[in-house]
């Protein structure tokens, strides 16, 4: 079985990026309108027509099976509005893809957005989470690190304003994937530079912080293949053991997890000859960040599962990344 | 001949650091204080034992050459003080380096610092750069691309308030590394996830901006192997097609090189599979970031020529990336 540890709900039918767009024009009269929750109206139709060419497609032609499955990173937008409107806005987004989830349970597992806000406490996250978890059937959660949108004013992840968030997936036993959004920071590009970046940022957050020690069952996977992470794993390490702290590997490996949402078979082999094929998950952000064919493979950037197969490793290794790690990271993850 | 594009003068003698905490210490009290541009007293056997126990015999042990050899880059520090104290201090640096050079030109050659400060025009920077190679011969700069020190409040690289900079890079015949400082922004480690975020983020800008078409000579250095970017080659290459772009390798390969300031086997030999040796550039960055010995191979992480030599690449390759591309990327160097 292939697990897919990382898809967002890029194609949702119109009516989600409709309701967004009059929750925007609103707040763009008054940022501290309120408002009410609303509603999104969707058909089943309408979501197994968004899917059925485009993830639901793409995974039968390239074999894989089951994607865990979340709203759409980059309109997550949690710089917008203010903590209610991102709350009904993480509200509907997570509903629809329980829905997606209940349409399909053999072909997309659920995690849920956070209704995070700069600025503001992480009491409606820790809800909304508890609320997908138990009450949902969510198997995990994407964690913003930073909610400004490319400004970084929010604390970093050591500081305690974040431990509320880490004490309730540790008592709910799931796992976040760190993940920012859309940037409206000039300087950096979302899905390239403000993703690696704040991949790299995230990865550095928790080497440098004693949340891991905080919380030594917690699980965090950096996607986009760790940003910057493996290609300079061996300054990560060297920079820790100048600072007379324990080795990387161990600071490390017990909790944070790399997925292979890198799009060339050189970037692939890079991080599975780097990290270990224990924390290393199976993924392709599909339909995502770049959606072209390669000319020089004919295949798209984003198939990660050549890149995988073709990888110098061992079979055992490969049903690691490919299904058990995912299943211990996830351990919600019953299909 | 190995020449070395990126050596920072890490180790001068104390009288450096004590002008900047003396300076640092007037502008606590008056942010606004220019105060008089006073001077640094250091001899030259103060100089000459700041390098050999350091930089000169690490050169012998390791048998590279030349080091292209510039300030401090961590102690630049745009964002403390003004346009005014930000001049004394780079003008102190620029001339501490051109001594080193003097007392060892067959293995130090300049490249300069500039004084750079949060929303100031360039204009000072430019005299700078004149100066330092109209009138001391320096080969090359250090441009900071966020001189906030990691708030990047400054415009983006691709904004014409960056031009001035560029026409005279050009006029010159000198290009310019791509290096932040200092981080003052909590969330970044400054010789971690800083430098390697500052260096994806720079390459995006180039790659999304007009700078390169605007300046088809200019020439730029993004150090620390590029931060994220040749891991992940093919999301860069993917994003540009998919917006209709042309091929990256077109966008950039005449203009943006890439040093080898990455501390593992597996890290080198990612960049030289994916990055023509035509644009790569030998560097380690000693004595830098990075200073102990890796218990895994015995030998110094920033020791890269022991990379470059393991890397299966053909020997005219090689030539190129110890010699030749650093003399016709800095066409100034005559040594």
């Amino acid at each position: 079985m292939i697990i897919d540890c990382h898809g967002h709900y890029t194609t949702a039918p119109p009516a989600l990026g409709e309701y967004r767009d009059h929750q925007r024009a609103v707040l763009d009269d008054d940022p501290m309108a309120v408002g009410a929750k609303g509603e999104v109206v969707i058909s089943d139709d309408e979501i197994r027509e968004s899917l059925e060419g485009a993830q639901l497609r793409l995974q039968r032609e390239r074999g894989t099976d089951l994607t865990i499955f979340s709203p759409r990173a980059s309109w997550m937008g949690h710089h917008l509005g203010n903590e209610h409107t991102s709350r009904f806005w993480t509200e509907h987004c997570n509903d629809l893809v329980r829905r997606v989830c209940d349409l399909y349970p053999e072909r997309f597992a659920p995690v849920a957005q956070l209704p995070q806000s700069p600025g503001v406490e992480l009491t409606s996250s820790v809800a909304e989470l508890r609320r997908c978890v138990e009450q949902l059937g969510f198997i995990g959660c994407n964690l913003n690190p930073d909610p400004s949108g490319g400004y970084f004013t929010d604390p970093p992840l050591g500081d305690h304003h974040w431990y509320p968030i880490y004490e309730a997936m540790v008592e709910l036993d799931v796992p976040a994937m760190i993940h920012v959004s859309q940037a409206c920071n000039p300087h950096v590009y979302t899905t390239g530079s403000h993703y690696l970046g704040a991949d790299t940022t995230a990865f550095q957050q928790l080497v440098m912080s004693s949340v891991l020690a905080d919380f030594p069952s917690i699980r965090f996977i950096i996607p986009h293949g760790g940003g910057a992470v493996p290609y300079h794993w061996g300054r990560f390490r060297g920079i820790v053991q100048d600072l007379q702290m324990a080795p990387l590997e161990d600071l490390v490996l017990d909790n944070v997890f790399f997925d292979t949402c890198v799009y060339h078979q050189a970037g692939i082999d890079l991080l599975l000859r780097v990290i270990p094929a224990a924390n290393v998950l199976f993924a392709s952000e599909m339909v995502g960040a770049v959606r072209g064919v390669d000319p020089t493979t004919g295949h798209h950037y984003d198939d990660t599962r050549r890149y995988v197969d073709a990888a110098e490793i061992t079979d055992d290794q490969r049903r690691l990344v490919y299904e058990g790690n995912a299943r211990r990271v996830f351990p919600r993850l019953t299909t």
